[in-house]
């Protein structure tokens, strides 16, 4: 199925932008050593979100959804504990 | 198809709780006037993203996808114009 592959393709693309644009945000939040403007509760939402679109993307086969969401929780994880350890686990 | 339908509803649940969580960031940013530890670079990377998403989700025809998607770009519009606003707008 050509179609389908090409399908997959866009999705894989659009998998790879919304995933590595938490990398800057990973990067600026560590550079900068503080995260106190970024909403803790987005990344907590964010995170049970991106866990949903997980599961949805098993049952319905789709491996772009799957492949991008595994990327997106680490990400969104990652940024939910380097901001609590800038706001709590430094003076 | 039941449960084809059941796993629309997953998906929408997930569509919701990934764009609402952008709603707590709008209105941290609202509130504080200061968007200055949010990463620029990400809302960029993350508007493409959505597109392409939005565009991945017509192409399957995943309504779940589709709306959630026209939804995240509209707040990630919303976050890069504050963000501008706050930085460049105001002394």
């Amino acid at each position: 199925m050509p179609t389908r592959i090409f399908f997959e393709i866009i999705g894989i693309a659009a998998g790879i932008l919304t995933t590595v644009s938490f990398i800057p945000q990973i990067v600026k939040g560590y550079r900068t050593k503080n995260l106190e403007g970024v909403s803790l509760l987005m990344y907590l939402i964010l995170t049970s979100g991106f866990s949903m679109w997980l599961l949805y993307g098993i049952l319905i086969k789709a491996l772009a959804v799957v492949v991008a969401n595994i990327f997106a929780i680490a990400f969104s994880v990652t940024i939910l504990i380097m901001k609590s350890y800038y706001t709590h686990g430094q003076k």
